[in-house]
C-alpha cells in the first residue's frame, strides 16, 4: 500500500538493520485519519472471508483491528497479556516468548467470546519473527475457532513470521513490505 | 447517555458493591458500532475547547481514545504502561500507584508528541479512585501542556476520582455514572 509506504518513508525511523521506530504515528502517537485507510484496506482485503470476529493482541494492533472490525461489521477482541481479576474463569492461556525482547507473557482469551463458529482475523502492527501472531493462533484454535488469515501494516519481510504461518496455510496480507533496512535507509518488497 | 446506560445493563455485570464486568463490548470485546457513537458523543462534548491531542492510557481506554480523536481530527497519543526499549530517551515518567489492585506501573510518554502549545483531552474507560487519570495529568503537566478535560465511559461516582479532578479544575465528562451496585443491580445517577 503506496500510502503507508511513504508514511514509513517520510516518517518511520530505521535504527539499524532490524528495529523501525514508526512510534510517530502507530504505536505512540497514532494519526486516526491514516489508521483509518489501513484498517479499511485490511477489512476489504478479507471481506469476502465470511469473518466473524477480529482478534488482536494488546496494545499496538489495537487500532487497526477496530477499524478493521468496523468496516467488516463484526466484534473485536482484545486478546489480553496477562490475565486480570476480572477475568479469572473460563480463560484460554499461552505463553509467547520474544526470543528478540528476551521476554515471555501469558496471552489469554475468554472463551464467552470466540467459539468453534467462528472465523477470525488476526490484525497486529508488525509482524517480524511471529511469535505474537503465532501466539494468538494457539489461543484461537484452543477455542475450536477458523483463523481466517492475518492482517498487518508492516512487515519485515527479512524475519521468518511469514514462513511460520504460510506453512500453517494461514493467509497473510501485510500493508507494507519491508525488504531491508539500514540506518536511515528502508527498501520495500516493491521496489527490491 | 441513554444508550450506554442501557448496555450496561443488558450486558453488564455487577460482580459485587465495586466490581463491574463490561468484558463482552468495552474491555475484552468490543462491539465497533457502540464504541464509534461513545467517542463520537465524548468529542462532541469537547468540540469548542480547542483541543490539540486526545490521550489515553493502554490499553482499555485506546478504542474510545480513538474514536474521539476521529471526531475531533486530532492525533491521539498512548501513554505507554511501561518504558519499551524502542522508547527510551526523551521520556517524561510518572509511576501510577493502584491502591485497590495492589500495583505499580511506570506510565510514560515521549516529549515528541506532547508539549506547551498542547490542549490536551484525556479519555479512559473508566473512572474510580481516578489514579490512571491524575497520573495521565501528572505525565501531560511534565510536558508543560494544559489538560483541556477528562472523557470517561463509565463513572462509579460512589469512588472519589471525579473529586480529585474537579479540585484540580478539571471538567469531567462521563457517558454512565453509576450511581451504586450490588451483585446484579446496577443505578445509575439520573435515576438514583
Amino acid at each position: 500500500m503506496r500510502l503507508l509506504e511513504e508514511k514509513i518513508r517520510s516518517d518511520g525511523i530505521a535504527l539499524d538493520e532490524s528495529i523501525l521506530k514508526v512510534d510517530s504515528f502507530i504505536n505512540h502517537q497514532i494519526d486516526p485519519e491514516l489508521m483509518q485507510l489501513l484498517g479499511e484496506e485490511l477489512g476489504r482485503h478479507f471481506a469476502d472471508r465470511g469473518i466473524t470476529k477480529v482478534a488482536t493482541i494488546e496494545s499496538s494492533g489495537i487500532a487497526p483491528a477496530l477499524l478493521c472490525a468496523m468496516e467488516l461489521h463484526v466484534p473485536m477482541i482484545i486478546l489480553k497479556k496477562q490475565p486480570s481479576k476480572a477475568l479469572n474463569s473460563d480463560l484460554y492461556q499461552t505463553i509467547v516468548t520474544s526470543y528478540t525482547k528476551g521476554t515471555s507473557y501469558e496471552l489469554t482469551l475468554s472463551s464467552k467470546y470466540i467459539n468453534e463458529h467462528d472465523h477470525v482475523l488476526i490484525v497486529d502492527d508488525f509482524l517480524a519473527n511471529g511469535e505474537a501472531a503465532t501466539g494468538a493462533i494457539r489461543l484461537i484454535r484452543k477455542a475450536h475457532a477458523t483463523i481466517a488469515g492475518v492482517g498487518i501494516l508492516i512487515e519485515k519481510t527479512f524475519q521468518p513470521g511469514r514462513k511460520k504461518l504460510e506453512e500453517q496455510g494461514i493467509e497473510v496480507y501485510a500493508l507494507a513490505r519491508i525488504a531491508g533496512m539500514q540506518k536511515d535507509s528502508i527498501t520495500f518488497v516493491s521496489e527490491a
